[in-house]
């Protein structure tokens, strides 16, 4: 997928919204266990309840491998839905994958070529060989871990390396790697402020920003520290969407939990043109 | 699996042979290409020739998901395989996986529950909480990246975070963490003058050691630097195994290539008891 297209579905919608379908067997709506593939009846009805306000779909990987075969058949189910009937919402593999070069390609191969995806997201311990293998794929992003959203970030994420914390690090070196404008990083809300220095170091990638919400991060100011002038942002929610109800009407409610977020977002996004 | 076992497989077959099952369509000799699952053919094959003269087998994940739902099924194959025929060979998914915690619970229950590993490879950059979800599991091991053996090993891991190196840093900081006697760490060969000192850190945990012969390690420095009572150490070899010949004598080649390692290593763990 192009740039543009991701960019042309903000300003159509008025939304940066990642929807993420970490669905689980144990939280769907039980009349839906009756279904041939829960997993898939599931996603495809928050699909269906929130495409008209969301620009990407982002269904981490664990969920589906947790379930074998089957899980991994759900999850192709689910992303030839969205290749089929959503060409233009961009796609994201919630993998954190990475390994040495040649073994890197495969995973690109799988999330890319095989399942179709228009990214994945990537974890960079491994250093530049171990990404550059998904950043040679054309028309494909690659959403590389920078400061994440969870306590453990604070292990060594934030570590001071010479001057500079390693996830300033890892900001500054992936910029000299080959394709390196098909990085995309997850910088999560709930560090919202560190946003503005991130931003002096990679001043228009787009953020993949969970932690909005049910994490405690704060949307005006993820926006405030961290758009650019094609938004630069996509941020995400996954439980307080999916999950808003656990009754048959969970996918108005997910309809509508995303249509709150939307509202927000617009609010941050009329200057975009 | 207990570690008991382990170090029993090792006296008994006076090896710490890791056989890394990097199976790939484009190698495999052609005539298996005709079989239903070649990519389980092959890998049969190569535990029926390898198995007395191994302690441990490892598919990367990457190689079967390459291959969509075929593959993971050729995986599910594979660890059965090793299950029913061998179950006190030790077996390592070698995943590279970490998330948030609950995420990262979903990857443990995947290779631990669904597939019956006995253990899963995983990246430390999320931290503690990404890490301590795997090793909720008794009787399952986590070998985590500590100092791997590409070029990009020195773009974070081999940077200074404070007095010491980074993944120094990740290998103290993760003795601390809850059931951290179930860690075992990736420590590549070519840098085996660097094993000294992870020694000081980490006296006891068992090693999981790539890059001995094709990326240029040293056996003979390994065992010098990284050897323990117990040996500690489990040194894989993948593609100089596996595609030690590409006709149909491949499973006799691979046979004989184990074994070469094999008698090297033997040399080393005749004083265990």
């Amino acid at each position: 997928m192009d740039a543009n297209i991701l960019f042309e579905q903000i300003k159509k919608k008025q939304s940066v919204l990642c929807v993420g379908l970490d669905t689980d067997l144990e939280k769907v709506p039980q009349h839906l266990l009756l279904e041939e593939d829960p997993i898939f009846a599931f996603n495809k009805a928050i699909i269906d309840a929130t495409h008209h306000v969301t620009v990407a779909y982002k269904p981490n990987t664990a969920f589906y491998e947790a379930y074998g075969i089957k899980g991994w058949q759900s999850l192709k189910k689910t992303i030839n839905y969205l290749n089929d009937n959503h060409p233009d919402i961009f796609t994201i593999a919630d993998a954190k994958r990475g390994d040495i070069g040649n073994t890197s390609s495969r995973y690109a191969k799988a999330f890319f070529e095989d399942l179709g995806f228009d990214s994945v997201t990537t974890a960079p311990y491994m250093g530049k060989d171990s990404i550059e293998p998904f950043l040679a794929f054309e028309g494909k992003f690659t959403i590389m871990l920078a400061l994440t959203s969870n306590p453990g970030a604070f292990d060594f994420q934030t570590q001071k390396v010479g001057a500079a914390e390693l996830y300033k690090k890892v900001l500054e070196t992936s910029k000299s790697w080959e394709n390196s404008e098909r990085l995309m990083y997850v910088v999560g809300a709930t560090k919202a402020e560190y946003l503005a220095e991130i931003r002096q170091i990679i001043p228009k990638a787009f953020l993949l920003v969970p932690g909005v919400g049910a994490q405690g991060g704060s949307m005006d100011d993820v926006f405030k520290y961290g758009a650019t002038e094609t938004a630069g942002l996509l941020i995400n929610s996954s439980r307080g969407i999916i999950y808003a109800s656990a009754e048959k009407d969970f996918a108005e409610a997910a309809a509508a939990e995303a249509e709150k977020l939307q509202r927000q977002m617009a609010v941050h996004l009329k200057q975009l043109n």
